[in-house]
């Protein structure tokens, strides 16, 4: 076969406070030849995700630290390109947690390494999004978490990338009110014209928690009834100022807080006060789920009633630089690496 | 009838801090006629409960303010010394919102407003405490919110106040391990030696958040999986640092916020790491379990499976000075002011 080497990145060195591109470096191996029950897959896109933070470190968390000198972590969409498993046949389309990669050798008969998707409807790279992990997880933490109720309003930070995008538009498809934060004019534009939201509210044109609280007020003339958290620090303390009684934050990421800054919460007597539930989750652990939320999802997409965005780095070289990026807020929409 | 005068004691002005006599003022004011349908209780005992702060202060709260120049609202026990009611005979013990003061007229139609009560095996001053409102409350959050498993840690401050003593009794008996966070070695010991709680912590002898928190990995080896939460600041602090995955928070009062100094929860991002559930909570708004938890309570104390101490204020004058030290955790026990 042609596909020898793999050019992969691996975690150098770990961050001090903020990440830098020299915590990562770009390798040439070769490719393993398959063993008995293995399959080749060549990646297309590789998804670069907040939590991929989380992991550089090795400060506790609910998930171990990655390994220093191995290939990052990472979900991926791709093709086989060889196979030794009556599962899978060369040219199946396929979605796994190839990481930061040109090439994964992937055990084929382990459960959930792998699986194969269907591109009829669905474009390829949607299964790293909308149709993904990300999509999924929106998906959780609204109906299982926030649970909105016809009418309700429903916040969401980070309301232009992966998860904020899908949170909203599942959110208005259940009735509620549907409004973003998110950082500058273009993003808050882009999500109330083009995802539908009802409002959206520019964080970075605001200067203290007073300030974007008012704007919230404005945005959600009945109060906030649920909340998807994907920042922390001053967005969370002005949500919690418009909160109404019973109502559900799902802490789904707290971007604001992966580099060590402190990100109290100012006032935690308002969950009190309003009877709040405040619930974290991590997808993964609710895998009972995901048929649910993909078939919901694949069918809104291939309609065309979910929509999204995606930013897309050219090559594996410019991945680090990207989700240096990602964690700053420079992406608009699901940021991928394209490797083909 | 000779019931003519009644004393009382009113909310005269708002605390702009810390709550001081001077906000209180005793009035004696005559006992109106009763009308059709009315029963007049002569009270035993009054409930002091850190509620009442709240509504001393006009912010935002879940409930209305308590109006100025009008009776402190608050618990009651006592005995119906006239009726012009069917459902009410002379001599009945009554538990009610009467209110501080010495008598109260109670529209004996309204439903819940006056409920009779059996003194066979439960002492009447009880039915204020481990069978009245702080009981429940403690019920309700452990059963509701925590929901303990066995052999998992629940760890309750103010584990000697009223709510807290019975938080750690019922978690005991659902077989998790009980362990308190108090203010002072004699209550620290009164928790684990009458109670029978497996450990308690004594806040005052830790100065900071570090120092508490190590003190609670002793008490607590295998991480806290339920915190039933009374005070808020430091405590809250401690405890997350020791809370397992999936572990519960319920929200009951926040005491250490009550006069509005800041009391920031210092890492809300362990609620996403440890995927945590926060939950606030009033007892009053969930009627529909007060049954079953006033009949496990009720038998309980009957049995003296269940037990409780009393700190008794001598008589109404005496309610405001007995109130702030209950702010202060100077009580023991559940707050009682004794009114014949």
């Amino acid at each position: 076969m042609s596909h020898t080497t793999n050019q992969r990145i691996v975690l150098a060195s770990r961050p001090a406070a903020e990440p830098t591109v020299d915590n990562f470096r770009l390798e040439t191996v070769p490719v393993p030849e398959l063993q008995d029950g293995q399959v080749l897959v060549r990646h297309h896109y590789l998804s670069l995700d907040p939590y991929m933070r989380g992991r550089m470190s090795e400060s506790k968390s609910y998930a171990n630290p990655q390994p220093l000198g191995e290939t990052m972590i990472g979900g991926t969409v791709g093709e086989v390109v060889a196979t030794r498993s009556p599962h899978f046949a060369v040219g199946d389309h396929v979605v796994g947690m190839g990481g930061w990669q040109q090439y994964a050798v992937v055990d084929a008969a382990q459960r959930g390494l792998l699986r194969k998707v269907d591109t009829t409807h669905v474009p390829l790279s949607a299964y790293l999004g909308a149709v993904g992990m990300p999509g999924v997880t929106a998906w959780y933490g609204l109906t299982q978490i926030i649970a909105p109720k016809e009418g309700e309003t429903v916040v969401v930070s980070a309301a232009s990338g992966a998860v904020g995008g899908a949170v909203g538009q599942l959110a208005k498809k259940r009735g509620a009110r549907a409004v973003g934060v998110a950082g500058g004019a273009d993003k808050c534009r882009w999500v109330v014209d083009e995802l539908g939201f009802d409002a959206c509210v520019d964080y970075k044109a605001h200067a203290d928690v007073r300030s974007l609280s008012q704007a919230l007020k404005e945005a959600c003339p009945n109060g906030i009834d649920g909340y998807f958290e994907n920042v922390g620090g001053m967005v969370l303390d002005a949500v919690m100022q418009r909160a109404n009684a019973f109502s559900r934050i799902a802490m789904c990421g707290m971007i604001s807080g992966y580099n060590g800054v402190p990100i109290p919460m100012s006032a935690p007597q308002l969950i009190l006060i309003n009877r709040m539930k405040v619930q974290g989750f991590i997808v993964g652990e609710h895998m009972e789920h995901w048929p649910a939320a993909l078939a919901e999802l694949g069918q809104a997409v291939a309609t065309g009633a979910l929509k999204y965005r995606e930013t897309v780095a050219p090559d594996l070289a410019a991945a680090p630089e990207a989700f240096l990026g990602l964690l700053k807020g420079k992406n608009f929409g699901k940021q991928l690496v394209k490797l083909i």
